[in-house]
């Protein structure tokens, strides 16, 4: 018997695990809850109409169809047993749970939206996630122009072209940049009634700056380039209500201020899979309040060094009573899952365990427009032309499969020259047509 | 005040319309449910996990943005007055209904499907009309591998592997190739545990024939390439009863079989859009079984010169007390379309009615799978490599938007040299992830 390895999620943490497994001589069960990879930094291109779902997703199998060391399973983990090196899952179709024995287990099953004790905020001010939450941002924001366009009321009007962002990290400063270009460049000559460049986008951050993560400076600037696309920032300011009709924010003095808003997108806070509680329960441990579990310095569960977790669902500990500050971004994922996977080899090969997990931070990029951009790479500071350019080739190097870099490329370079945007769809619909020819619609 | 033109429905007979009135003098209202013009003989390319729907839709905004002669207004017709000269439009957003009046009205808002008075069987054997209908079909067809996959109990995993289409249409022979390439081609080393090959396909027809609008032999030609794809052809087949579990067939000579399936596709008829009965109820008239209203062979409401229907949700009249016998084609509506913008064109000059509407066949294609397809061009019965050559140019060259064109060619170049399919997403989940990390399932 091959020493099998399970690895739930395919994401980049699993998948960097997988593929640094290859020819170790193990065999591998990688576990999903979808059948596709999804290059989740590109995500808010479509909920903005750039770029189509399928340009940023691969088919798990067709990544993995050559190496026959490998089985994927679609399905939900349902339970786990440390004792007896088991996890269970609720696979897709009729079959009862299947439960799958593991020698090592790599669990990678990332972070959803936090909404901080809020969740009915949830339906009101979707995150971006997944495919389905990209899609459905896009209708809204669509949706939006549409339903101004329709109205003669200038209050109604005025609130359907008001966008809030809340929470200004990467995805919220990516967002709320690209809702700006829509409004003042895409759609500049789509509407006969409205001017689509009189849309107010709001960017709402608790803390004092944007980009908190990057270097003051380079915050300063991402501010700046978002207010030239018409972006309104507002730092120190905490949602401390939201409904059908706007929100409700707590300023930093105290007081409150009221905005009518009819979409609102929620980029504020990461809560982990729950797969990361049920790590902790099977270990008598506790999570975070971020839904996460501390693992050791090895990415390993504390006394069970056969179970590694990674990525957006885990702290890990400095051993030294801390966690290392690691931001929950693709390359961390990358880099523990490949840190998971030879710490399995070392194991086969008889070595004794490996130096503690170090992130070696290569850089961040965010991109603000066309043309807009800041970053860090290996301690320079960028922005402008140069990190613009920069976060376009680190991103279609990164992107899954020749056929999707080709593919965005075209629609990046189309919607540069053209400044449009191809694939800006309203699906499903509100009322989806069941295509019936019931209603006497038209389409 | 120039004339006002309300064309109803954005596919390919009102947007040829409205093309065709170009510099004509008019100010035009397209009216549609949807926000994009949809490309739907390629719909099956979606349904099968080719292409993704962003890559055969385009935003009628963007389409038409040149054009300060066309409003566009999103929302569905509720109800209509010949003598007033107006429709009833429900918009999207907040606003109550609006009153469009109209002095030439041009209704093209197509079909959907028809289930012959079995409406239940709708959620059982999804129709491919919409966006959603591909997604929706895509996501059963690989599901239904992955369940078999999953699945250790050998007549459940068959019934995962079993298909059905009913109809055998063009659409249903193009889905029922597509689905027998996927299983022998596509996902050939995909699976573990199922051999993908082992599939079944079945294209059901009532009639004696595959493709019954074309010539006999291509019919024989096109059974002939649909079985080399391991698809089994059941001509005089009526399908009297679909459920969970599978579909109940009633053969020519009055017996019943049982199929046991778990994917079912519905090709096998057209409901005209309900705007049809709204027309036929205006003008006193009623419509035929499958909806449609009748108009003159000058494609107008009987009495009523400045209203005009066309598409698939008319009858034509041939002025001799028959009707004419119009495939429910892409070319048949475009074709009306602009013999009704040619119409207003005539008015508008002061001349007088042109010659009845004549419908121009240019021919007829169907593909079956790589390099088979089958046509008819001029009374030039085509099969093969050069049938297939010619649909891929007729449908490229007919595909709005060059960015389209350009990007389903690089996708159907890497299919064929790959014999991959990049967009075989699963979307939506059955369960769709909320992202709230509430579940412990990975991804």
């Amino acid at each position: 018997m091959s020493h099998r390895v399970v690895v739930i999620g395919g994401g980049f943490g699993g998948l960097a695990a997988v593929r640094r497994l290859k020819r170790a001589g193990t065999e591998i069960v990688l576990i999903d809850r979808r059948n596709f990879h999804l290059f989740q930094p590109l995500l808010y291109q479509v909920a903005t109409g750039s770029l189509t779902a399928g340009e940023i997703a691969s088919p798990l199998r067709g990544l993995l169809k050559r190496r026959r060391d490998v089985t994927v399973m679609l399905g939900s983990v349902t339970s786990l047993d440390l004792e007896a090196r088991a996890v269970v899952i609720d696979p897709v179709g009729d079959r009862d749970a299947v439960t799958v024995p593991y020698d090592t287990l790599i669990a990678a099953a990332g972070a959803g939206h936090a909404y901080f004790g809020h969740d009915e905020w949830e339906p009101l001010a979707p995150g971006l996630k997944t495919v389905e939450d990209a899609i459905e941002i896009r209708r809204r924001i669509l949706t939006a122009f549409e339903a101004a366009e329709a109205d003669d009321d200038p209050e109604r009007r005025a609130a359907w072209l008001t966008f809030v962002i809340v929470g200004a990290g990467p995805t919220g400063v990516e967002l709320a940049g690209q809702i700006g270009e829509i409004a003042r460049d895409t759609l500049r000559r789509d509407f006969r009634s409205i001017d689509p460049a009189s849309a107010r986008i709001l960017l709402l951050e608790g803390d004092d700056r944007v980009l908190t993560a990057f270097d003051p400076r380079l915050s300063a600037r991402a501010e700046r380039a978002l207010g030239q696309l018409g972006v309104s920032v507002q730092v120190g300011a905490l949602v401390s209500g939201v409904d059908a009709r706007g929100v409700t924010v707590t300023r930093g003095d105290g007081g409150t201020d009221r905005i009518a808003a009819r979409t609102v997108v929620w980029a504020a806070g990461v809560q982990a899979s729950g797969l990361a509680r049920l790590l902790a329960a099977a270990n008598g441990a506790e999570t975070d309040r971020a839904g996460r579990v501390t693992v050791g310095p090895d990415l390993a569960l504390p006394g069970h060094p056969e179970v590694m977790a990674l990525g957006d669902m885990v702290r890990v500990a400095d051993g030294a009573g801390g966690v290392l500050p690691l931001p929950g971004v693709a390359p961390v994922a990358m880099q523990q899952g490949r840190y998971a996977a030879d710490a399995v080899r070392r194991r086969l090969a008889g070595r004794g365990p490996g130096p503690p997990f170090r992130y070696r931070d290569k850089g961040n990029l965010a991109t603000i427009g066309r043309l807009r951009a800041v970053g860090e790479i290996k301690g320079l500071r960028l922005s402008g032309f140069p990190a613009w350019a920069g976060w376009l080739l680190v991103h279609l190097f990164y992107l899954s499969g020749l056929q999707n870099r080709v593919l965005v490329m075209i629609r990046w370079t189309v919607s540069f020259v053209t400044h449009g945007r191809g694939a800006r769809l309203i699906t499903p619909a509100e009322d989806p047509p069941t295509g019936r020819g019931g209603s006497p619609g038209a389409g």
